[in-house]
């Protein structure tokens, strides 16, 4: 079977790839055509998971296929923006009809989780690895960036912290733990949930937002250079579930809170009166520190003391990593 | 040196990386954001390149920059779309500066040729693969895609087939020719000129167009399948280059140009009554063949008979590659 065939085959059949508002000319030919309504802008980001770096080989591909979309989409969330498309450009060694068929459908379940679908993409032979690009649409004006924190804005997290990181052990088979601690910490590995309906709710209020990847302390690192300001992150304030106390003890749960990485859950700055709103609609917002004049980001504990360590959030390439 | 300043050194400092019309927001946040004029769609193509499949590893990384961004780039040729921006996710074993400053020196000198910023990406530790993702604008309606051919038109090329595929085993090291021959050959391989400007002049005339990358006789037949119609080509038309002829004779060469992949060269399907105005205006325009009602593509001789060869074009994961 060719490429042509196997990304058909597995790919198009799809609901996602059957197109939807604003996919003018998906899967099969040179490129996809995506419209955008009068008004809006396109946001895009491209995310590439390699196996053995940061996923176990082998792992479950209808898993690997939910990940390798949410932690792009989550970019779009955390943009403000509503997704629209994605392009796939999966490299692999070997062709396995059981081992695509799974990955599709863990990546058509988070395509229609999230309501964006698939346009094209490419099929390589090599080294197992996964690119996706995300395409989404945002009134212009509107994107949440990370440069836009003011001093006196809250700072603010979407949930829990620390749960991915947690999970870890748990992934690689290093630990393990009773079902009623290990499924919800692997549910947040493995089918991280993008806050796209957040990330629409924070427009025009949130100063400045991101989405935690690379931990807490190093995002709050990239915002607090985008908006040239200090941010102060409260310890006593980081909201850690009961799964991960329960696991990890409070201080491995606060150090994986702080540092560890893949929580997709959005950071992000907040005039104080735009708090209260926000939690009588529901909205799951955590306050975590604040932003002030100055610059990097410091951590302290419930009397004020600085205790900032020194960062090590996830960074490839990084020698400690 | 984390991530995030290995991309900005390397590749945010370049001219090609400050934007232009339509970028809104470059390199450094979660998304970059576009902006459409409006009546425009966005068209959106990804190309992976792996080391050791792609391309021979080591080789010389200005030559492999050039060469990634082209191949992709030629599929906004391919729809008549005009450059506007692209993403680039980069994984790479180990981090070595002057690899990745003659990569970017190589991806910057193309983009600027082509007139396309850098607008983001991602860059992993792991085996050497690049994936590459373009985007172009293109008024609603005037893309050229793969199904629009009709009985009676010409099928055309837009210069020389077979060049890069016949420099092949100069790449490889494996046979060597004297530089008159050698040069040309390399330079269509490492460095192809995405035929943009043909594809602006094809808006509105061709009934059908892609770019070859898979071979003649494979390319056909994505376009005879996408209109449901036969594709026939005639041998004695094809476009060979001297230096080709002069290293490969003429036997090698035909089949260099009718399964050789990588050429980048457009292949479109032409009304007749377009062809004297394209050819007076100076484009490069070869007929190599004609369409017809039925179906697939069939190759023939100077007196019309049919000697079209078991297909072989560049699949990736066919048992012959």
């Amino acid at each position: 079977m060719g490429e042509f065939e196997l990304i058909r085959k597995y790919f198009a059949a799809a609901p996602c790839a059957q197109g939807g508002e604003g996919i003018a000319l998906g899967i099969g030919d040179d490129c996809a055509l995506l419209a955008l309504p009068a008004g809006e802008q396109l946001a895009v980001s491209t995310d590439t998971l390699v196996a053995g770096v940061h996923f176990a080989d082998p792992c479950d591909p209808f898993l690997l296929g939910q990940r390798s979309l949410a932690v792009a989409v989550s970019d779009l969330a955390a943009m403000g923006a509503n997704p629209l498309a994605f392009t796939l450009a999966l490299t692999t060694p070997t062709v396995s009809a059981d081992w695509l068929q799974r990955y599709a459908q863990g990546l058509n379940a988070m395509a229609q989780r999230c309501g964006i679908g698939l346009v094209g993409g490419d099929t390589t032979r090599g080294p197992l690895s996964l690119t996706v690009t995300v395409f989404g649409r945002v009134p212009s004006g509107l994107a949440l960036t990370r440069g836009g924190a003011q001093p006196g804005d809250l700072l603010c997290v979407g949930g829990d912290l620390g749960n991915a990181a947690g999970a870890l052990p748990l992934v690689l088979n290093q630990r393990t733990a009773p079902p009623a601690i290990a499924e919800p910490l692997l549910a947040h590995y493995w089918s991280p949930q993008p806050q796209l309906a957040l990330g629409l709710a924070l427009r025009g209020k949130a100063t400045s937002a991101m989405d935690i990847s690379d931990g807490l302390l190093a995002d709050c690192g990239h915002i607090a250079k985008a908006s040239a300001l200090r941010l102060v992150i409260e310890q006593q304030r980081l909201p850690l579930s009961l799964e991960l106390l329960a696991f990890l003890g409070e201080e491995e749960s606060r150090s994986a809170a702080l540092s560890g990485g893949d929580d997709y859950v959005l950071l992000f700055t907040l005039p104080p009166t735009e708090l209260a709103p926000l939690l009588d609609s529901g909205w799951p917002v955590k306050v975590v520190g604040r932003v002030e004049q100055g610059q990097g980001v410091a951590l302290v504990d419930s009397v004020g003391l600085d205790i900032t360590p020194v960062m090590r959030g996830y960074q490839h390439f990084r020698e400690t990593h």
